[in-house]
């Protein structure tokens, strides 16, 4: 997760207490009646220092009883929960069963984990994330992304609940009232996009241009990880720096490439935004930082 | 559990498909928004050969790596739920919620164990057992039972939902095929107390009085294990064999006393039952054996 590489730099160079981290939630699943929202966890184990970095999810030092013993009931598990990360996914569960809004939870565990920075779900209303391979129906992302390990040919992603889903006022507030957003390198498609897509939230982010920079998710032509490259070569979208500042040219006014992708400054800015090159792999929390740095200062924060 | 100690032994004399166990659902209890149910839990464990008998609940070479993580949501847990005996909590939970009948998912959840018996709620709607204690509000049975280690003086139990809950059929079913019907020894206020207070158990067993048996819970003037004596001692009843035989009178048509308590046969005779008496301390399973032998030797099964 490219946000999460971003977000623990940014907290290098900034007080944590000022950050506040819009998530996607497309990307929820059940799993065994529990609500698992990967990337929120994710978000949250990574501020806390608790998240099995090697893994690029779930905590550190976890152990995993629980999947074995549900075995016996529902087959071979091919999503990974570890003990402990279970009792996060059973407190929200039991909270939303209780009519709490995923916004008010979702704090609620960032405190419990000592959290400074404010988490804030997309939306409190469902969506999910569903892609389409060629030769098969439509899958939930995470059949895709985990148990086909992204294999196959996206030919569509549909993002089912978008058009009812309202963003949280939270969310929105955020959007308007940050002295600076940064659209991490994330997967355009299915991590960025569900939050875009939600009514009212490129329309504030249309506003705030000039605050808005967004870093290259895509370097010298392919993803460091994940599937967004071959995503967006599926959807026929250009798969360089080029084609993800395409997508976002009427939201962000500073566009951050790598290095090796300098060619593709003078045809982004082009498009109607700044764009400026720099080290954009985050091998080290310390050169992640340093990239923080350098899109901070560009933001004039 | 006395229950759990008599159908091992039971299951050494009989062919396990031939036993059904009607179970008392009147402890069950909601953890972490979890469908517990530890009586159900500890008959699938004992004849699936997986219950850790050391204790009388939960699984053997159980983890606990959940409970300590769920501190950080829920404050110090009092309940003991393991890693392992967590997934059955998770899966009954999850069919409840797609409304499958408890009967059913028992049902499940005992072939997952490879449970060769059957093992049936008492019922498949709500009933709560509370305890009243002198001097504090009704407390659910396992606050009582668990969370207070059974201390103080019981005034009453009362057993919500009693009323509206009805039996199951597969429950009425069994009193009336069955060859035998045996009331284990156990507490004959909080564990067959809900079950006989159902509406229509209670005639159905007046009606196969004669293929009823009870074993006295109580012995040399208290209980092996659990509260029994001093819910009946609270509750204003005799703390001996004749005064569990005057629970049953209606229904039971043999009673079994321990061989220390002989001297009840003939008072609880005159209440119009057999009664004869054995070793009912079945501190091996051999000995529970033993026990079942006599109980379906005197019921000429």
């Amino acid at each position: 997760m490219g946000a999460a590489k971003f977000i623990r730099g940014l907290v290098r160079r900034i007080d944590p207490e000022r950050l506040t981290v819009v998530v996607n939630t497309g990307d929820d699943e059940s799993f065994y009646g529990l609500h698992v929202s990967p990337d929120l966890d994710t978000v949250t184990y990574t501020l806390a220092g608790v998240v099995n970095r090697a893994q690029g999810w779930g905590l550190v030092d976890e152990s995993f009883s629980v999947l074995p013993a549900l075995e016996r009931f529902y087959g071979k598990p091919w999503f990974g929960l570890g003990d402990r990360d279970l009792a996060t996914h059973l407190y929200r569960t039991d909270r939303m069963r209780q009519g709490v809004r995923l916004t008010e939870i979702t704090a609620e565990i960032a405190r419990a984990f000592k959290v400074k920075s404010r988490i804030i779900p997309m939306s409190d209303d469902p969506v999910r994330t569903f892609v389409k391979l060629r030769g098969l129906a439509a899958l939930p992302f995470q059949e895709y992304f985990v148990r086909r390990r992204a294999r196959g040919v996206v030919e569509k992603i549909e993002l089912r609940g978008i058009e009812r889903a309202r963003p949280t006022g939270e969310a929105l507030d955020s959007i308007q009232k940050s002295a600076a957003i940064i659209l991490a390198p994330s997967n355009p498609i299915v991590s960025l996009g569900p939050i875009l897509q939600l009514a009212g939230v490129r329309e504030a982010l249309r506003k705030a241009k000039s605050r808005v920079a967004a870093i290259s998710p895509i370097v010298g032509g392919k993803t460091i990880k994940g599937p967004a490259d071959k995503m967006l070569r599926g959807l026929g979208i250009q798969v360089s720096p080029l084609g993800v500042a395409q997508l976002y040219r009427d939201i962000v006014g500073l566009f951050i490439v790598d290095n090796i992708d300098r060619k593709f400054i003078a045809p982004i800015e082009r498009l109607g935004m700044r764009a400026i090159a720099t080290d954009t792999i985050m091998t080290t929390p310390a050169r992640a930082a340093a990239l923080a740095s350098v899109v901070l200062r560009a933001l004039e924060v």
